[in-house]
């Protein structure tokens, strides 16, 4: 696994140099399922590296990749399964250039073995290990926060219409951001700037994050309380493990 | 004007430099009208250190802070007025201690003669003279984009409640972001990372970054269309000129 992790952490960082080298290139922009769910030869070109060097090395491995058509279903079975969201934040890769993340998970048997998240612009890389988590060479430590001195990390179509109960949840906190990414609002989290965060996500869009924030004590669930699927679109959060029953008090699913 | 621009940014990058290096120090935190409006004894450290400067070179212009118990009226009338927002985003800079802003804003006879906008964990300043906008040294320039693939710099509540249809406006745009300080905003607007932004602000909230904006073609406006008017509280929005009466088909006051 050690060795992976390592040739992971080169992967993700060259495909950001990528990105950071061809930032001012014209970018081929297409709609995927509606007008603002956009892909751009950036997200294949990205996927492409990352796949090309997991079979390089690892020929057996299995890869879940946000921008394959047919995608591998996610399996306790599978002893090397690795999860690849080339660009998450896309709208923000071509509109603010800034604001966006490249994200790799890696699983044996269902368990995260580890996660990374590249800030690609702010040349930030959050990693685990199978114990700790890290930006990039600092380890990272839970900043406990009260839920009514917290900021919560939201999806705009969840908080615009209260699903979840999310209005009624941020009413007993400082309020709410919205960034646009899941992996610049994993990252958020993972330094304490929020205490939770809401969305209705792909597994590849909590893969990486979930396993590197629960190394320093958060949880991972669905409105209902449950672990993810991994297999659809669901609406998620992760927060503290020690905020989850008063975070359950307000939110429900 | 130019000499007290030139102090301006001198005692601006100073009060920043005192933020920082008093990051880890612990914060005193009163809350002003409710829970989540928050002031700390550094936004009156930094007001004192701003105003002291003011008063010290020019005893006779006026100042209007925000953390003033009585404050003057904002006025045609007045040679030299200076707005000063301490700290913007001050629960930003409480839980985050990122993602705020120092502003501050000269006027003479009611007309906007600079505005400066620090972000401070980024060192940058955004700032302008009486005909060009600039970040740091470099000249800041207006990026055009179509209302359809913008995205918006919003308020929360007014994003929830749909305060002047703007939910109905995003739904014609790629999206909204939250990042919970005037003064941030007003950057990403400046970076063309969000095209247009939608808060219900105090004078200096807006002062400073609806300066700065103008040189670059974006203007200032509350929801009926009207100039602000520095006195109150106020639903406001700065877009881009040209992008003006397309977003007046969306939204009401």
């Amino acid at each position: 696994m050690l060795r992976r992790l390592e040739l992971a952490k080169d992967w993700v960082r060259d495909a950001g140099n990528f990105l950071k080298e061809n930032l001012a290139e014209p970018v081929e922009i297409t709609e995927k399922t509606r007008y603002d769910d956009l892909v751009t030869n950036f997200d294949h070109e990205v996927q492409e590296k990352l796949v090309k060097n997991i079979f390089h090395h690892f020929p057996n491995d299995k890869i879940l990749a946000e921008e394959d058509e047919e995608k591998i279903k996610f399996s306790k079975e599978l002893p090397h399964l690795w999860i690849i969201d080339p660009i998450d934040g896309t709208t923000n890769f071509i509109v603010q250039k800034d604001n966006f993340a490249i994200m790799l998970a890696y699983y044996e048997f269902g368990v995260g073995k580890f996660g990374l998240i590249l800030d690609v612009m702010k040349d930030k890389l959050y990693w685990c290990d199978s114990h700790k988590a890290f930006c990039n060479q600092k380890e990272l430590e839970f900043k406990p926060h009260k839920l009514k001195h917290s900021l919560l990390g939201v999806n705009s179509h969840m908080y615009r219409t209260n699903s979840g109960g999310l209005q009624d949840l941020s009413s007993h906190t400082l309020g709410v951001r919205i960034v646009g990414s899941a992996g610049i609002s994993y990252t958020q989290l993972l330094e304490g700037k929020i205490t939770a965060y809401f969305s209705n996500l792909q597994p590849w869009d909590y893969a990486a994050g979930s396993i590197i924030a629960e190394r320093i004590g958060y949880i991972t669930l669905n409105l209902a309380g449950e672990k993810p699927q991994f297999n659809c679109r669901e609406k998620v959060f992760t927060a503290p493990k020690t905020l989850i029953s008063e975070i359950q008090k307000y939110i429900k699913s």
